[in-house]
């Protein structure tokens, strides 16, 4: 293995802030294995496609035996060449017969080579993702279900304002989640094509053939033909690179959830024992580790996909001289790390434990005041709007001075009486009744992440 | 106006590299008639549904007069609010009648206002901004017609490697930037949603009638309803800053190819005359003076989509403090760049030179050495690949060292004339020839163009 | 106004997450004024040097007058020349007199005068960010003098750790804030030079008289001399770019910490009464307001600041085209956004509300594991480090468990007994004895901050 | 190995676009060998402070052997826990004495030892670094002085403006490169600091040995005390980020150069036959290999310095979930990508081919118009300056319209005959005339690069 030569990749790193089996798909080893089925590939839609004798393509198809490429000899030659594909090339023809020597990469450029192997990957690596999106989609339908109605308090700005539930939370992930199942599905069509044009995408040397081979070799690999080669039309890319960026964003904002909520102050989630040793210094410390992870991958997947993005926007005629050199890195980076991002913050929902009782305790401290709203509100019949609210603010700014809670100081008050009966108020300011509205939210988000799951998941 | 204040907005630099009418959508004077129209269409989905009494949805929208709001003073309010909403909302009650200012804004959130709005400031910039996509596209399927058949030289990391032409170049610029007008098309749906959540995104206050204020407000503003309220999931805003992002990745490309085809010592094409005052030092130069504004524009185009990106992932709990505000400026700025760069490529493109006679003169010189290729192929039948590739070659290496053209030393090799008739090798070696297919593929690429343009573009 | 004409600058996030003194000093009125101060000093400059009639020196000063462009119709010019200036020349040399127009402009390129005048924009934008960031260290030096010995959790991944003080926490901000300082200052004398070259840098027309010339406008302008022209070597940019950026770090990081500190269930800090009015619907909710926006404003800097850096690498031969005018736009905007967070982040710092019991309180909750460190050193003599460690592990369980202090289950333990005398313990255990070597290094970071403050400010 | 597990290095990519040296310094086995120095580092400190017995010192030292940590074991236990200190130093107190494992990371918190560890990385990669960054400014330096007075055309947004000299822009080069190792150089002693706090920073379990500790740590390590620890100040690093972009930004614009200028029908530079094979279909072609890498790999290294910049502003109180993370892989990647690509810009300029009589004749073709200005210039005694201007103007278009050369068409002008000889018109429009200023500028640049150089090189 070249990488064994240098030390430099991060074992470590790389599992705990990358999907190995995505690294697997994309890696170096994987995109030699590509590139030689896209050779074998290519003598056989050549022979189909009349181009060569039928005779050429099965001997290109046995001379193209990955097993057989020195992979850490071609990765240094590679170094000093302008792709892969010209040592690669040179090898396979070194041990082919001579009528595969002959026609292996007829026609071909390199980037045909390259692009197609990469889509190869994409296709595999892009299959692990949306399996790894539908896992913690599930993990969050789980928790939005079992927590349907587990109250706590609304935060903004760090700021406890009114009653919501866990599984309102739960659910809005789920919804994030699932979309973004759904960008991925969607440009799947238009990324999933083969690149073949030759050397300037004209398709020149195969002459009126030249469409059969396209087909041939897009039926072989199961692919679809694009309109044109896209040597240096890379804005699929930067569309992959952009969803990509935004399934991080998804996992960066849940795993930001779980930072925040296992905060010992908070202390309303928690990673789950699995999560491994703590601090020795520090037993008691139960560290959000995963959502940790997850925050720093999807940093690192964003800003691959950045690169690419930036990259797609400075390719040149018929092939970039760096933008495209640059994807060769940053695309099954940006995969790892996305994928990577994904699997943390799995791990954190999967095992999570939800402490419903310090969520119903951390919305009746700070004097229950997260009920002025519903105060307010049950004030509204009988005092008008603004009365209403302004009475309620002076009941919280009282239950603040004196200590007290915020229904208790409402209980006691006149004009309160006035308005509603000791019961109703009671009942009015219940958690569970302000929130009554979350359980059937998530009922309905419940519902629609079924049908995206059935939509996106064969049977 | 605000701005007028500081004297900071950069009016030439906003006009030449933003776009004016875009800007108009979605600056600050449009956000805040917006914000006015959001309370408004409120107040009537609130009498709809019944939470309020019918001639208070009318009281409502009487008060939401946008044209007396003074924007300075809101401004410098807002400045110092946690929202622009809240001084907003007091400015409209302060004139509205009793039965209005009791009512407006009922049970809504600043976060509700401020995001619905932004929709609908979306809508009217996709709008545009897909319109002058379809002009860029039209501006770019027009030259890819015009020039199917002008032959020019294929290059690769700025070498010179086969023919193409300028049509099948163009016709890419109309595949990319028709693809990217579909990736904007699909978002939409996605999109174009109302925000109604109230605090924390629980409709608490509205009680059993809450869908029925969700429905009845996104019918008055022509919204869909989306699952759950999505004030910290900004998966979909994420989404679109990567489209953005792809839009000017596309146009940034573009841009890039005509800067360089426009190159004194390439000189294949030029802005026209149109294009401005050129260096009052060197009245000869004619400067690519759009497409070097489409590229900075894209430039900061992208820079603003990731800044949305990563703000995307950074949203905590039920609103972010940070990540949201940063959305205020970043989102606005993305779209006025994006479409700004769109409209500096359609500027150059709809008055471009393109001089054909200078790309064959391009070709030809260099010992015509773009016609290497095709010899080889011409020699494959009576030599077999492998030694018509290392012939050809050879006969390259003599050009240049003879200092003719390749063409002329082919026709006086020996082994050439074993292989093919001296017609049938100048036949062979046209630039025409050699690029027979180009053509071919404009068409189909023309054919798609049309049916994309008709399925985006409503009779 | 140019921007009064489309109404896209929005005066109130402008406000909000800029800073108005900066935008005064690098927005396009002021651009316009340190061009045609540029030209005037040049003017003067080929006097000086001898390349022009003295007279003629005097003439293109005069003609150099401000007052007299019209910012509105040059905008428009602007925008669709290659450079501003190209216009700009030409309404000044329409009102100067005819020995005036013959020379104005001399032997200058458009970059020459853009780069000059942002240069001296530049200047005065440094002058206020150091003022303000200066401003801000002071406010948080006050608060590590003042709260030198408050002692506070110190929390890492969320966690409560081991106790920490809020003066400790004040002079790391300190200490950071400090070194942007230096570091701003010390890039001051590369960045800070006059740009003179020509159309390629040459300096061709002034002959032997071009060093004069530079020198003569240096001095003018009180700026330095380059050893060279720069007109594609933006690395001085870069430079500042990543100065800049690192400057919003710094800011998030202290936003992001007073956000943190401010939640409900921390409630450690809050933002001073003068942050403006809450929620209407929340009457009770103190939002950190500043630190929202610091946080904000700092996300668009850096935004702001990676696109000059990733313009910087794409700067081709003499003159770029597009990454050079991307800058116009970045450079400006990075400087206001940079500021703003500053003056956010100051605003939040100045009128702290610091609450010290509350700090105390939430030390002692968790079962006051805090101490476990603590504990654990207190055992190390008489049992061993390793078997203190155990030890203290286990009666932080067993703290848990009860439900009780860990200083009182401590306390009961015979282990602990056979060790330490309960006064030890007790001592031993107190935050203000753990947190001992806090005090120390507030007053060394606060030595060393006096130190910094007087070399970079001049008396 | 633990890259050998997944194959996810992409060894051939590494070996291109990184620098193998550099990523031998700050990969995962030199992480891990610089963490081990540090406990062992550590122990003796301890020892030397007087706060653990000088053998324990001594026994730390010894079951500190690095060549004993299973790496691939290590690798696998860190992905699982918060950082990978813990299982290291379970590993090491396993192998450990009874009194070395007593006293093993005694106080110490993993940051101090994760951070420690990365500061002695990063000065050799900084030593690296600046070593490459010399060789290439010595190879500019020699190409500058080599063509001092190669003419060449000055060329802005693509097109000829005036003559300047390659000498010139490889001096600007050398000047860029310069500043960024004075960058370099300065940042360092801000940058090679100790990190030693222990859990929050508060150095207290050493007590009043704790400065004694600090301070010897730093001796063993030869590294420098920082006022105070900075866990979660990352202001150094983002320094370091814009630094590396900066960089990053200079060796993308001198690679952009060398591919604009080898571009076929400019053809001035060409990389040395060293650069590798070309492509098998088209043998004539010589691609900028290895500026086709430097600029991908630029690209590559501003995207990891951006993640360092982002994740700056977000590192939370004591110890960030997430930002610190981050940095792990974004920081060796930083080095190594930035290193990468200077090693490749050099690679190109130590063997460039420069071709002289190609610039002469682009100079000369486009009817020798860059001319102009000169021309300009030599009527103005004559006619005026803007006369001559006028005069020259006129004097360009007739040329292009006759297709002559404008010094033809100038010496057979009468207004030109009136205002000069023929001589003095020859002399004055003369390419070496012309940029007789341009060489006295080379001559400063390479002393300013001398001085450079020597301050910078210690003898």
């Amino acid at each position: 293995m070249p990488a064994a030569d240098h030390g430099w990749s991060d074992g470590l790193l790389e599992a705990g802030l990358g999907d190995a089996e995505v690294a697997a798909a994309v890696g170096w080893p994987a995109r030699v294995r590509r590139m030689v089925e896209v050779e074998a590939a290519l003598g056989r839609a050549l022979a189909t496609a009349g181009v060569v004798p039928a005779e050429a393509g099965e001997a290109i198809a046995r001379a193209c035996d990955p097993d057989r490429v020195d992979l850490v000899a071609l990765a240094r030659q590679a170094a000093r060449a302008p792709t892969p594909v010209i040592p690669l090339v040179a090898a396979l023809v070194e041990q082919a017969d001579p009528l595969a020597a002959s026609w292996l990469h007829h026609g071909a450029t390199s980037q045909d080579v390259v692009d197609t192997a990469t889509v190869l990957q994409l296709r595999d690596a892009l299959d692990l993702l949306d399996g790894r999106l539908a896992a913690v989609a599930e993990h969050a339908a789980v928790l939005a279900r079992q927590h349907r109605d587990t109250v706590m308090a609304g935060r903004t700005l760090g700021q406890q304002a009114v009653p919501t539930t866990f599984g309102l939370l739960a659910a809005r992930w789920v919804g994030a989640l699932d979309r973004r199942r759904q960008q991925l599905a969607a440009l799947r069509p238009r990324l999933l094509v083969v690149q073949l044009g030759g050397a300037a995408g004209t398709r020149a040397v195969w002459g009126e053939r030249a469409d059969a081979v396209v087909d041939a070799l897009a039926d072989e690999l199961r692919l679809t033909v694009p309109e044109l080669p896209w040597h240096a039309e890379r804005d699929r890319i930067a569309e992959l690179a952009g969803a990509l960026s935004a399934v991080a964003a998804v996992v960066g904002t849940v795993a930001t959830d779980l930072v925040l909520l296992a905060q010992n102050e908070i202390g309303e989630v928690a990673e789950g024992a699995a999560a491994g040793p703590g601090s020795s210094a520090m037993p008691h410390k139960r560290n959000p580790v995963h959502a940790t992870g997850a925050r720093a991958a999807a940093r690192l997947a964003q800003g691959e996909a950045q690169v690419l993005l930036a990259a797609a926007a400075n390719h040149e005629l018929e092939r970039a001289a760096g933008a495209w050199q640059a994807e060769w890195v940053a695309l099954p980076s940006a995969l790892v790390r996305t994928a990577g991002a994904v699997v943390r913050v799995s791990a954190a929902l999967v095992d999570l434990d939800v402490d419903g009782s310090r969520m119903r305790d951390n919305l009746a401290a700070n004097h229950g005041l997260t009920a002025s709203e519903a105060l307010s509100t049950v004030l509204v019949p009988a005092h008008g709007r603004r009365d209403a609210q302004a009475l309620a603010g002076e009941l919280a700014v009282r239950a603040v001075d004196e200590g007290r809670a915020l229904v208790e100081v409402a209980a006691a008050d006149a004009r309160v009486h006035a308005a509603v009966s000791p019961e109703e108020l009671a009942a009015a300011l219940e958690p569970a009744a302000v929130t009554a509205l979350a359980g059937p939210l998530v009922d309905r988000a419940l519902a629609a992440h079924d049908r995206i799951r059935t939509s996106l998941d064969p049977a």
